[in-house]
């Protein structure tokens, strides 16, 4: 951290500083210049809150100069994660992942038509909400339990790994037999008990990026799981709020290429939440595989527009069977695999 | 609702979307003018996802009428809601409230001391955390129920209200001897299972705004408390996150008066959140009670500046009882009582 | 336009509705519900302040039905636009064009080596600042006419187009002989008087949307120069302002397959300033050719580290080289041709 | 500005480093710790991009220490500008002024009016648009200079100062013998040059916050104007551009304070735009006062409802001469007048 004082700070005030620096635990290099004094803190600032020194008597700011992560941090695995499932399959390495299925599981019909067309485009993973976090009170709540059986048997005659999302500790114990990658939402992705509790587990989470959150924000969320323990974590970007109005949220594909620079962690696209839109989730897609993503997640149901959640957004069978095609021209091009 | 078809709709396509309507409900009429055919919707869509409609055939827009939220709107309660404490404290009545504490509760002396400094200025309610959400994992996390003890101890003897912080629903039970008032933060607005479980008890609830969070779905997120029967749901406007960086968060404080139109619930500023800056917490707390706040929430310390978390928003308890003093001329300017 | 009454709205303030919609011009179809009133409104909206009628007694809101633009919407030239240059040059078909060159133009052999670079790359624009928009008065302003001559001769030498940003209307006169597209900065996309005066002209203009514009706002601006009769408009996608300050700003690449459904309109991206890193340019750069960009433009320097301004942002020139080969290959996997 | 090195960053690294820094006419203090090297530099860094030195081999980040802007700094003139026009009346003194007009001039009646009562009121300024920007090429674009001149016409006669937007250089001068005070719009904050031409001038510059501007960013467009010689600048809050759709705009209040705190620059509230909606403007106007703003920009108009342009937001004249006593209330509790 680097503390600058203010110009004409007294000897006091600069020493009060400095102890303050020191009772925190920090080394302090001071650097006094013609007419302001810098003073530079050497030593594990990441539990430090900066705010404290930035209102003391004299300082002008103050700047972090490291991260606050330390385990999502590149430099912990310059080489990077690849998340590796029981079957083999892998996140994070050459191949670009796809993580598909309904928002809602709804029933056995349609969950074993969506694995069946999951399998058949070579998707990896089936996704589909069984505890739904819903806006409205009065909304479709999600089918529970019963929904992850009727799903990790479809999932079972496919071939496939399971992806749903567990709301609260509670849940945790009863899902485990029905789930092979457990996803945060992004309402919860500073549900830190919730992400502790996901820490000492070993199995893999899927952490999606908070609908405000920063890029920073997403990863300290990674470090709570982390640190636990348990480093099979996939980020996920699903779009953040702006102020624009024509899509429900604006994908933030720039966070892809940010992130592996700042992370060890791989980290897929969500299209669907990301552009809430159906007709934008194709070319989204293709842009977040040109732009270096390691899976995509999107949302299917045989009859799209009478899915119980988020009809707007979800594709039909045969638009994601397309779309599967078009991401192994793009992942070819940027020399990858799908 | 209202259905907007394109211009050149197929006889077809408005017949699928009237079909579409009545399965799920909805009554419908029509009205076809020179160059598009318009269907009003009638009858109870709350519940109903509009997204499922506007992605019909022949659909080029889809409008809601009504609000989402029915008991938590204005309609519900014209009058306005009073929320009543045991000791007979209220809160959206004439008197404008005041909350004030520290950010985490530390030990025994300073819970006291800030708590006869509230008693003191005339305020009624002591905050204080004790568990506490932090970003990062090495930061502080609070003291729990030990914390908790004090703060009612403290409280108990300067005749003062609790409020605190409960993260997940497993804390409401140990918590309800020493909780007045159960608070909600920011990060939970969302948390949807909390929110109901909340909805079960008979005790107030101080709901705070998501960071990102529209007062459309602030008012959804009480309807989850008030759809369990607690009817005694506390608002607080607490800063957006924007594009600014010179303040921690950008306080709404529209809100205010927008939630006053739109709904019969009352709602607190808290401008420590708001603006993060210690400099700024007095002015915005004028401006608060100034735009019709039902209370100032705030954080205060002895020792400000070394607070255990969020030190630099946190105001000294001189400050504190100057700003009382100056809020009780505001207050009286637009005819409340402090 | 459709306006619906509040529940209890008398037959007085229903007429008082149809009275002021009557006189400014529109058609009134009214649907009398269970509850509540619709008053359809037909006929030519778009130049109506719809505000005027939500104020009204008795009205719960307005819905605009159609787009405030027409000559800019997708139903003016369902086809879509082919800009074509006088040396053949096309953008809004199957190529995809590619502009670069320096944020400022330096000096002769700055511009020249560029020019070659760009040329042999294959790209078909020289970009090129002469007038500088800078937020602090302080900041290099550009070198002007001078630097514009320098660019044409360099343009003519290697074959390229110009492509430079003009700030205001007295500048366009002079600058007629230099530039074959106009620029309009993201500061001045609001700048009417200035649209309007390019709509005048009959040479293209590259509308670059504003850091907080909607992509409505954006089709109106490019709406002013149409209704001017100048058609050749060609959009941009430059990044937008979000809370997000990993990157300068957050580019928005849903708005590329937005806008090509919204409107006819060709639309570019420029991950320069989209990201404002130099290490982000490629990856977005590719991402936005993936997600159906019709142009690419960035900002090269044979000694980017030492560009006289958004030096952050620009590539080297063998990093352009390497990007443009990358590109070739996305291109070809969207079944487009660079 | 302080430049920190990455861990490990060799002596070439940091030896290039300096070199850079000195070539741009910085002096540089060099602190060597354990593990990381800082270099600070001193001297002149307003005009210096930094981001020149964030993308050279080695570099961590790079900070700012001061601020970019220097005549608008509070450090200029720690005592505060005071704003004074020939008719004695003053903005950033002891008295809150009123500012009070319709949204555009319509017609003689209808200035003079609104003139007689804005005199009434006791309010100080006619504010009214005679050239309109606006989003859409349709809407009505105002009178132009016949307007302006029943404007002067009404002010003289009740003893008013005119106010009124000035949209390119061109219309500066013609504009002078009918204005008092010349207001740059939210969407020119940014235009430059017409920035530096009312810098030239000897009268008082009414500038308003962009719609996505910063605090800084506004302060460097001031800047523009203060280093031309004109240092009767009064800034203007107008609200901005965030995710919340129920208001028009967030009107950011924190900005009062905090602009109070950097700058020695008076600053109004315009509670119209910035809140968009008439039933919030009182509340709003109340909160503004009572948060330090040093005026009150409101629209008004006879007929509000049938207002040219703006009439959701414009008041009733009774509505304004209600809020003016509210104000005077909240002035008084502020310990300023009105």
């Amino acid at each position: 951290m680097i503390v600058v004082m203010q110009e004409g700070a007294t000897e006091e005030q600069i020493d009060a500083v400095i102890d303050a620096m020191v009772e925190a635990g920090i080394g302090v290099h001071r650097t006094t210049g013609a007419s302001q004094t810098i003073l530079a803190g050497v030593g594990p600032t990441a539990a430090v809150d900066l705010s404290k020194f930035e209102v003391l008597p004299g300082v002008l700011n103050v700047h972090r100069i490291g991260s606050p992560y330390k385990l999502a941090g590149r430099g912990f695995r310059p080489q990077g994660t690849v998340v590796e499932f029981p079957n083999g399959v892998k996140v994070g390495g050459q191949q670009v992942a796809i993580l598909a299925g309904p928002c809602s599981i709804e029933n056995r019909e349609q969950i074993f038509a969506i694995a069946r067309c999951v399998q058949a485009a070579g998707g990896q993973f089936l996704r589909g909400g069984a505890y739904k976090p819903r806006s409205s009170p009065y909304a479709f709540q999600g089918l529970g339990l019963p929904g992850l059986e009727m799903m990790r048997d479809a999932a079972q005659e496919y071939g496939l790994l399971t992806v749903t999302e567990v709301m609260e500790i509670a849940q945790i114990e009863p899902m485990l037999p029905y789930v092979d990658c457990f996803q945060v939402g992004a309402r919860n992705m500073q549900n830190f008990n919730l992400l502790r509790a996901l820490g000492e587990l070993r199995k893999p989470v899927l952490l999606k990026r908070g609908i405000a959150a920063t890029i920073e924000e997403l990863l300290l969320a990674a470090e709570y799981i982390l640190s636990g323990g348990n480093y099979d974590v996939i980020l996920c970007e699903r779009g953040i709020r702006t102020y624009e109005t024509a899509t429900r949220n604006t994908m933030d594909l720039s966070a892809i290429p940010m992130i592996h620079k700042l992370s060890h962690l791989p980290i897929v696209a969500d299209p669907s939440h990301g552009t809430g839109r159906r007709e934008l989730v194709a070319p989204m897609a293709r842009a977040a595989v040109a732009a270096g993503a390691d899976g995509i997640m999107v949302e299917i149901h045989p009859n799209a527009g009478k899915s119980a959640s988020d009809a707007a957004q979800t594709l039909y069978l045969d638009q994601f069977e397309k779309l599967v095609c078009e991401l192994r021209f793009v992942a070819k091009a940027v020399s990858r695999t799908l």
